[in-house]
């Protein structure tokens, strides 16, 4: 089941093929848009630059078509096609994936109007350096779950998955900082707060990201590995 | 398209309408057991509780269980049955709804996990109040959304989705006089942000609710109206 070539099986007809394929295109093309919000929301945070964080909330109505497009496709193959085993596993990946992307999305932009807020207020006096190291780790997970959705590889979509706990210690090791700091300067605390809400985001990026990572997984091995945690995707999908 | 005698329209195949009425049964059933972990996480941060939030923390892994199980169902219903028109919605809005009351489940998790460290750490001085409304309010919301799915009414759904813009300016205003206090008071910090937390979950649970109510008046009325606003929903589905 996990070669690239049974996925991507020929269909006796042409045009469901091309279906599947254009399906499968616009999600990884929402995925590249949503990755770019991502990390242009991060780079309008670190250089206080509003122009940049107004366009990546005006971009994410672009986002939410996607995700109705992506949606519209999958019931309309559903419908007429009537797909079974990988293919039907594929749309169904496709409808679920579309909805953490769409939801990467609005992270996104609260980040962008987190930055608005934060270049009128003036800036925050901490937080810059773990928002920039924390949300370059997202956009890179959400990047690699993309990949790991474009070539059909389970293994990086496991990787994926695991690094969501590394996020997870940053984003509390960060918060801790933060906290220690609001209660040192208590008139910083509106500006803080706004970077606290901003790294709050990007650890929920690190969920959608995971959260795709495990379509991925499904749509590969056949088995849904939500909630059952790494080490028994490990042992019962991987057997490692 | 819009009375329920249509939606559950009688197929030649008596056990496809047990499957769709199994399928929507067990929705409902899920909905009906998160609503629940959502007033006991509520009620257990009002009581300081911890017994009560444990058990809410505990709970959380039978809605994750509901969540898989749906979502086997509608693929099965998908690959064996090839549902079309209003069978094909009923699976697909079943399959979206599952997730949202899957991360209500969460949200509700975390407010327990939060009711846990308040009670550790002593009670906040603030934001209970507000707390137990905005939680009234998104489990009133939650509640409707379900009983919207349960009677197909689309009104009832429209109801909820237009409920979702006041909660949020009940959580701006929350929010603000809690970052007030926070100033006044700076030892109070670390409390009053596990309440702050509390009414940022509240609020996404609002959200679902609102995502929920969406996808019944898509099952309803065919028509997709994520992302479109009130006033479009209105006027473009209902002829308001």
């Amino acid at each position: 089941m996990d070669t690239k070539t049974d996925l991507m099986s020929h269909h006796i007809s042409q045009q469901f093929n091309t279906e599947l394929e254009e399906l499968r295109n616009n999600l990884l093309s929402m995925g590249g848009q949503v990755e770019k919000q991502v990390s242009d929301a991060i780079d309008a945070l670190i250089n206080a630059d509003s122009e940049g964080a107004i366009s990546v909330c005006e971009k994410d109505t672009d986002i939410n078509s996607m995700e109705l497009t992506i949606d519209e496709e999958c019931s309309r193959i559903l419908a007429r096609r009537q797909p079974a085993a990988s293919d039907l596993r594929l749309v169904l990946a496709c409808t679920k994936a579309s909805t953490d992307l769409e939801r990467i999305g609005d992270e996104a932009a609260k980040i962008a109007r987190f930055a608005i807020s934060l270049t009128e207020q003036g800036e925050a006096p901490k937080g810059y350096i773990e928002a920039r190291h924390i949300g370059n780790h997202v956009r890179q997970m959400v990047q690699d779950a993309l990949n790991a959705f474009a070539r059909f590889d389970a293994d990086l979509a496991l990787a994926v998955a695991k690094e969501d706990k590394s996020v997870d210690r940053e984003y509390k090791s960060a918060t801790r900082e933060l906290v220690t700091y609001m209660m040192e300067d208590p008139r910083s605390i509106t500006r803080v707060l706004n970077i606290m809400w901003v790294l709050r985001s990007l650890e929920r990026i690190g969920d959608h990201a995971r959260n795709i990572a495990e379509y991925v997984i499904y749509l590969v091995k056949g088995k849904d590995v939500r909630h059952i945690g790494i080490k028994r995707i490990q042992a019962e999908v991987f057997d490692k």
